[in-house]
């Protein structure tokens, strides 16, 4: 590859730099691994991992979680852009590639440091040839300004997904959908702190939204295949593109609940409800965080107390999102007074409650009482997050999905829709991070700065062509966990979550940043882009417990379950030094 | 140095750490200077620097303003905390400065590989011993959480600066102020976005606020010595902790005001002005960005045209803070038709109006009409920012700042307000640095997480350093550049401008983060912090214009100027190359 470079001049993209590219990610992951088998043996106990070694590698294994989710988002891409080496897309990950390896770098001297690993490759690596090649090719001046061009007069989709025609027919149906009918909406949502109004959930309904994660059998359009997955980020993305609050974040909790049953209702549930859900009559809602309980699902304190031939439920719960709108709960209770049982003691109840779009409610029922307030936020408006209250509130006996055999099995049945949320979670960001990077195309051509188009000026080129190669590679590994979650893929499901996430934080900045002081005024829509992006981080699995507890703490799992014995002598070895 | 060091324990900090600091910043500096000469000489044409090259440089330009400001930043922070090392400043210096390290190393790297510099000695302070034992003793895990214990436990200010027992007193009663009577009110006047009400005015009216920057002679407050800027910045400072939109930002349109009048005033106009805006009455407004020209002040396009005994008001101003309830605004217009005058044409003008509350309004007085329209923000509200229109408003001779003299010359007069404003800036976002850095230490003590309070976390005590370690040292140079800003200190207080405001949005960024869901709820103040944040990169010079046109072409033609002969000589040689 070397010799095909001329002084300062950026080598055109070819399959070259991309092998290049694929060749330093790889070393990186390698160099990586080793850190986290290193960590993994540091961290050992003879039970497995030490929870409180854990806790004094906090840093280290958050870190590890982003160099993870960076590297892995790196080579997805460059693997699917492998075969088309002149598209704009290959361009994309080969400058996400340089800012990946860039931030990882860095990362990975300090866990060799600390780990006191030898960090001779990792030097050799960083002043080698290979990775001075891949920054002239894609992270240069030059190269990132002539990407920035190229996107802005290439007439391409960004982050191109290869989809069959019908999912295709799909997404480009929900696109439209979202551009013509949610986003003149949006702004009024979002800015007057509306209820999504019917006007917008008629149609969603009768376009099978809230059915696509019901299978057909139960009246929805899902197959079960790899296609439901993916039919479920186009859309999530498609309308979270017009608005993560009004619309991009309706399909999240119909797939939780309807996981949820298929995991373990019995067959009347399944019968009863999925066919209502995958109409959105009643739309629902998932009632899990609690005010003093937010990421520690085994400390949930709601209880639901033994009655004859039911339940009563006693507690509070919070950000509880849509429950006005909402006619039906999934509540995560504690049905087992027992509390060492943790997550064990959990099981899931569905309430019933009226429908309404005010910001407070309050509703009686055979002597229970429910009572809830929207919490007011920054962004993602539109659907709402209460508190609740829940004094002696009724649940009959068949409300408990499963029944007798459901109880205590809460927390599991939860947990493929908690999986299933991240990768949806990540389209969300996806959507928000689309929207963001064409607001700030078009403002870009359209505004005059000195004399010219913002979008002639080569810092702007540069800006541009890292946020679509940021919204690029999220979007190719979003879809890409669509297609191998059901194989197993819950670890990339929050890896790409914890990616994407960020990413449209700082998408929706830069955006912002590049409209000047109108990106700053509400009536600019980049500004609401970016107060909903800032929720991307918070729900559904923040960032900290995603990488420490889940990601983290998995990596560092496999890496004992493989090295198995030797980690476990250098273990020993470590503790008695 | 390296002796001390066993194993991976951190040392604790000690005069060494900090000249080992001091000497790896100092190698960077001398490194980026090495690469901000070949860029000058690659940017030199025969008459200065060529606009079209440092086109073609923007992106490494751009970077080389951050090099710079987080390089000061750190230089600055370790050499005043020098004679302290057992601080809990000079942890916090130490461990900014490993942050700016680790963030300025790839950014050099990338310089010298675009310029073809040998990058040996870069890759060798990188492999070098210093920089391990820095960042063990100050990047590490370990040591990161013992300075996040420490934060939590010591009762000190962070980002102490030496003050004279007067100005430290004036520091105390705006904090206190700030506490007890504007952060109560800032929640409602952000959220129901108020104007700031007089019970908030009429206090900072008789506790001197707007004579800060008035001279003694004409009725304010200030002795035209270092004492002013220290006074200035510690008064920004406590009133932005209270709320940037309420109070903090109350200042700067008077010293814009005051330093033009005292840099082109004749003695009448600054005798009758001068006093009254030391009262606060009236209140006042900069009008000087249009809708069509953000930053480019050469080509605005406002006409004031010469009418029998004064000058006819004809165009549009945008994003002008306070318009409404000021009773004067100085508006920067331009005098002289010939629009290739570019800046010299422009003069400004002083034009009063009644004072409102409105969010909009319209004034018509001596056949001219004027519109004002409040433009709805994320954030920095209460004071409003607005939309203005004249239509052949009168503005009388007498009111021209300089009369006949002054004509052509307003774009001077604003050159040193523009600089204090940008110091001021940097006090504004150390304020809300410091209110959400509180916020997250207090929250983080209070919240228990999974059994224990957030703050026993090492992640949640490595987030909290850094955040003090940026605002700390973002602090002492907002003051160093406030005790040298009359000797010249232009260039660092666009530095410090640029540093101190993206620090605070990320700052703010994470104590929102630490507040988990909380944060994001508007009854929580962290998020106010955030929203408020976002506007300190855009305005009082948008972070790319500052970091370009200001900073980057400062250090560019510095570059020239000492560089000469020589560097004049290399770039005729690459020119023919």
């Amino acid at each position: 590859m070397r010799a095909a470079i001329a002084d300062n001049a950026p080598m055109t993209t070819s399959p070259d730099s991309i092998r290049v590219a694929q060749a330093l990610v790889q070393q990186c992951q390698q160099l990586h691994q080793q850190g986290i088998v290193a960590l993994a043996t540091a961290c050992q106990s003879p039970r497995g991992l030490s929870a409180e070694r854990l806790d004094q590698h906090q840093l280290l294994s958050y870190d590890m979680a982003w160099t993870s989710a960076e590297l892995l988002a790196a080579s997805n891409a460059l693997e699917q852009v492998a075969g088309t080496p002149d598209s704009l897309d290959a361009e994309l990950a080969l400058v996400f590639t340089v800012e990946a390896i860039t931030a990882v770098l860095p990362r990975l001297e300090m866990l060799f440091l600390e780990l006191s690993l030898e960090a001779e490759p990792l030097h050799h690596l960083r002043a080698g040839m290979a990775w001075a090649d891949l920054r002239r090719v894609a992270g240069s001046e030059a190269a990132l300004a002539r990407t920035g061009q190229r996107l802005q007069s290439a007439q391409v989709e960004v982050g191109m997904v290869e989809l069959d025609e019908s999912i295709r027919l799909v997404q480009e149906t929900f696109q439209r959908f979202g551009q013509e009918v949610v986003a003149p909406l949006a702004e009024a949502i979002h800015r007057d702190d509306l209820t999504i109004p019917e006007t917008l959930l008629q149609p969603l309904r009768e376009m099978g939204v809230f059915g696509l994660s019901v299978p057909e059998a139960y009246g929805g359009s899902g197959t079960g295949g790899e296609d439901d997955n993916l039919i479920m980020v186009a859309v999530t993305e498609a309308l979270s593109q017009a608005s993560l609050g009004a619309a991009g974040s309706l399909i999240t909790r119909p797939e939780i609940l309807c996981r949820a049953l298929l995991a373990g209702g019995t067959e009347a549930q399944k019968q009863h409800w999925l066919p209502r859900i995958a109409q959105g009559q009643p739309l629902c809602a998932i009632a899990m965080t609690e005010p003093d309980h937010g990421s520690d699902v085994a400390s949930l304190t709601l209880r639901a107390q033994r009655v004859d031939g039911g339940w009563r439920l006693n507690g509070a719960k919070t950000w509880c999102t849509f429950a006005g709108k909402a006619g039906v709960l999934m509540v995560v209770a504690r049905t087992d007074a027992d509390r060492s049982l943790g997550h064990k003691g959990l099981s899931l109840l569905l309430v019933e409650k009226p429908s309404t779009e005010d910001h407070a409610f309050r509703f009686e029922h055979d002597q229970g009482v429910l009572t809830g307030r929207a919490i007011p936020t920054l962004g993602y408006r539109g659907m709402h997050s209460y508190d609740l209250s829940f004094e002696n509130w009724w649940v009959p006996d068949s409300h408990v999905i499963g029944e007798a055999s459901g109880l205590g099995k809460g927390f599991y049945f939860n947990m493929t829709g908690m999986v299933g949320g991240r990768m949806q979670t990540a389209a969300r960001a996806c959507g928000v991070m689309r929207a963001a990077l064409l607001a700030a195309q078009r403002y870009t051509q359209d505004r005059k700065v000195f004399g010219q188009p913002l979008t002639n000026y080569s810092l702007t080129q540069a800006k541009l062509a890292r946020m679509a190669a940021r919204y690029a590679c999220c979007r190719l590994l979003t879809f890409q966990t669509a297609r191998t979650l059901e194989q197993g893929g819950s670890l990339a499901s929050s890896l790409v979550k914890l990616l994407a996430c960020r990413s449209a934080e700082w998408v929706t900045r830069e955006a912002l940043q590049l409209h000047g002081g109108m990106g700053y005024a509400e009536e600019t829509a980049v500004s609401r882009y970016f107060v909903d992006a800032r929720v991307l981080s918070i729900f559904e699995g923040a960032e900290e417990i995603l990488a420490l507890k889940v990601i983290a703490r998995g990596l560092l799992e496999q890496a004992l379950t493989a090295s198995g014995g030797s980690a476990n002598a250098q273990a020993n070895a470590k503790a008695t030094a």
